[in-house]
């Protein structure tokens, strides 16, 4: 039991040294390599960039204790820092105390949310985020947060959070950019984006092996950071306006609790559980790919429990909302982490820095921040998805398109929840007019085929009807016009069989529906047959009437239907 | 064209005096007998007694113009004037004027929705009540109304639209209950009971022929208003404390537009939505049992325009929401009306007696009409129906149990949309887990059952997997889950074989995760393999790469396959 909720306990008493150089030297390349993108996230939540610090250290520690993924990494992420950014901004000024407050209930809540949802087994409600509704929401939300840091990379105020809102406060400004913060800025962009399309390749090219290049690749943001904080203090930038990260208070978060201003937490609920959905799809995607590359398997529920603790270890120490996050997980993994160790090595990396090392980002650029998460982000926009889902199904396309365009205009809530409420609605329209065929025997076989599409042998007085779709509320009425319509429409029918192969339910209403067509068909003498019920369907109607008033027969196959009108 | 809108044009063209005779005696009794009900249900609804006549003219005359039925009789019904009243009583004091000005806007809003569904074809929309919540509803409802004619029936107030409300408005009084209202209130239910029950037997035991037993049965609301009235008159009842109808304005309801108070339609916008589906579905319900009766069809989207029509005039002539109703319909029935000119002659026949007998009403008790509703009301209590579904299905009864707690505790739409939101939630939640089964070749057939129900042959080195639900975004990684245990439970499947008959669709997300199991499998060394995939399931696939990237075969059939693998 305790090492189901801790399965730290499963691998640690395995633990030998082998392990421990390994995570090790993954902790210690994770450290140096999420600091830049931990401060750029809390930024880009409308946080000092310190909390994106706290936020790496206990959560992390509590998910290598609880997590079941051997290699995620947990801490800010982008998404979930621009979701935070917008929940907040809606109850309290940026920079103001209320902000860092209402950050903490935040996460709290989110927490809490996560926790119940996992000992409640609820970890399929994630299941209801469609792929669609999240690549729009990511491909929206990169835009987004690419728009975000415009103003940032060319050193004028912007605010909002839609992409109107964005650039309505940004171009009247545009005249007064900086020009310093702009050559950063846009020096910084080009050198990460060059990086990433080259830099593999040629460091490879100078002969260095595979993995350092793929690292001294990866290192690029690192790199990028100690330039430009060098040149910010050898030339007192911030003299010409060039806006740096500023004081950082050395030392740990002290622990503290959370406001319990009903009022807030009431307002924040909405935002809490959504960010707990994303961050936990967001996570669980990446978990469950990486434990399949290693055959490992992760445990969604218990997933939940882990993300959980470790969103109320960030209320309690000064931090923001956090979940398993893309890059620092990719960043852990090819660093040849092990176990969750890792993990917690990065943590106590990043609180040794938190320690002694905050002085020296005082001169850290705000645009070189913006730069790192731009580059980071602008991979979130997929518009090849865009064609593909075009081509392949119209429904699933208008709920990836309305998601985009609602994250765009509305926000990030209002895109999720109306992505989702569509593809919930297009789905049980499309149950509601379930499709049909008439069925007749493949030549020679015991299988049967709709009459339109193949070269079938049907019967002459009976009709073999195929229902492609459980029977619900729903298409209940729909149903009957069918059968309806159909011995209208051929008179000279006597039995109609319904193939159930596809029916996997047939609820009250149906049956209602059911007992109605038996009825009436037998007012027109024609006889009601059903063929290849399920175990579970038959089941249930054992616990009805209807198999009594049913003036025909239950076919175990439709072969067996077939030679009796034969 | 004009005869889809105006389907009075395909019958009236051949009509003919047989057909007027039987329809104007079916006018004249239909006349007599809904005058109780309609004034009746206008008090329900908290509205003076004389809009129920005027919702029975202009409305019923427009249905007959544009319904499809022809048989429908359409006025004020018991469930809508009871939502109506709840849906008036939250913007305004009953007895007000804005209570009445109300009572118009809330007809012309639930017309205009109607008359535009219809025009956009949505009367699918009413699919989602499903049976179990209309039938609670129609149970709490009757529960409902039942109690809010008890202070009627004893001579006290009360008020509320909610169970307890109503139980608590009247227990303080009860002490203050008048004896002659009780008199008249015990009298006429026991009356109209024991008519119910024994009349028909007795008047044809008095050998009179059937449909005349059946008529004077029926007439036992009209035998009661006549009686009551007399003897409050003679005696002067009023003087008493007896509630009587009271002045009514003799003459036709004068033609005006309801407010346009844009903050009055916001607030009635969700109660006319619900008024308008719950009455659609009553109508139409009836309406096709009817047709059936008598092999005629009606158009249901046409039937939305009709009774769209019928709300609009309601609301111009100070009426009050109306749709086809249960008692009405089945008197015009069984009177023997032949088409819809039998309800213009009913129509005429109320504005006949609104413009000359108004005076006739004035002693009219209250409690009498009390009555009149509460033993009509009680035969939508159908407490059978709860131990039916029950023995069913616990998802049906679930959401039948919570509209029926939700409209008593909450109100009717709290239980409507609880019912439907419930409803729709169960079977999402259903699908996202769908049932599957491994299954094996019956001997000697081309048939192929579980093998844990059935005794089968199951080839050793495949697994025949039949999933028993349409591949979506909710369930797509339930499918992924479920194909990796089985293979890993099995190390010795070479093969796996998804049998997709009951795969009616398969989404941008399941297919995804095809994709992803395709891969993995194949990392396995195991080939995935499809069979009978239906034929709009295909095409869809052929849309996508997955089929170039499938590892295994399509097979037509699934005998293809275990003859392949045995």
């Amino acid at each position: 039991m305790l090492k189901h909720y801790f399965p730290i306990l499963t691998w640690l008493p395995h633990y030998h040294r082998r392990l421990l150089g390994a995570d090790a030297l993954a902790g210690l390349i994770v450290t140096i390599m999420v600091i830049p993108q931990s401060l750029a996230y809390a930024l880009l939540a409308g946080l000092p960039a310190v909390v994106g610090l706290y936020a790496s250290i206990l959560p992390q520690l509590l998910y290598t204790l609880m997590g079941t993924s051997q290699t995620l990494a947990v801490g800010p992420v982008a998404i979930i820092a621009l979701m935070t950014g917008a929940a907040l901004s809606a109850v309290a000024e940026p920079g103001s105390a209320l902000y860092l407050e209402a950050a903490l209930v935040l996460s709290l809540l989110s927490g809490l949310m996560l926790v119940g949802m996992g000992l409640a087994r609820m970890g399929f409600f994630s299941n209801f985020l469609s792929h669609p509704v999240i690549s729009g929401f990511l491909t929206a939300s990169g835009i987004l947060i690419a728009a975000s840091q415009l103003g940032s990379l060319l050193g004028i105020d912007s605010s909002g959070f839609t992409l109107v809102e964005r650039v309505m406060t940004l171009v009247p400004n545009l005249a007064s950019s900086n020009v310093y913060t702009l050559v950063i800025g846009a020096g910084t962009l080009l050198f990460l984006v060059g990086m990433r399309r080259f830099g593999k390749r040629s460091f490879i090219r100078l002969g260095l092996p595979d993995g350092v290049a793929d690292l001294l690749t990866k290192a690029g943001p690192v790199f990028a950071v100690s330039v430009t904080t060098l040149a910010c203090w050898h030339f007192q930038l911030t003299n010409q306006g060039v806006a740096v990260v500023g004081d950082i208070p050395a030392g740990l978060p002290a622990l503290s609790l959370p406001s319990f201003d009903v009022a807030l937490w009431k307002t924040l609920l909405i935002p809490a559980l959504l960010i707990s959905l994303v961050g936990f799809v967001e996570s669980v995607s990446m978990g469950q790919m990486l434990a399949a590359k290693r055959r490992q398997r992760i445990a969604p529920n218990q997933e939940l429990v882990g993300l959980g603790a470790a969103n109320l270890a960030a209320g309690v120490t000064s931090g923001m909302p956090v979940t398993g996050g893309l890059s620092r997980t990719v960043i852990n993994f090819d660093a040849g982490a092990q176990t969750p160790a890792a993990g917690a090595f990065a943590a106590l990396g990043i609180a040794l820095v938190t320690l002694t090392f905050t002085g020296w980002l005082h001169y850290l650029p705000i645009a070189t921040l913006a730069a790192t998460i731009t580059v980071a982000i602008l991979t979130l926009v997929d518009i090849t998805m865009l064609r593909q889902t075009w081509r392949y199904s119209r429904s699933d396309f208008a709920a990836m398109a309305l998601t985009i365009v609602l994250t765009l205009v509305e926000g990030v809530e209002a895109g999720i929840i109306g992505g989702v409420t569509l593809s919930l609605a297009l789905f049980l329209y499309r149950t509601s007019r379930p499709h049909s065929a008439l069925v007749g025997r493949v030549p020679d076989t015991e299988h049967f085929r709709n009459v339109e599409r193949h070269d079938v042998e049907a019967p002459k007085n009976a009709a073999l009807l195929r229902i492609d779709e459980s029977l619900y509320f729903a298409n209940a009425r729909y149903l009957e016009d069918t059968v309806y319509n159909l011995v209208a429409s051929r008179p000279e029918i006597e039995h109609v069989v319904l193939i159930c192969s596809a029916v996997n339910l047939i609820d009250a209403s149906a049956l209602e529906s059911l007992d109605a067509i038996n009825a009436r068909l037998k007012d027109s003498e024609v006889k009601l047959h059903l063929s290849e019920v399920k175990g579970p369907v038959m089941d249930r109607l054992k616990q009805s009437d209807f198999l009594d008033a049913l003036t025909g027969r239950v076919f175990l196959s439709t072969y067996a239907a077939w030679r009796e009108f034969q």
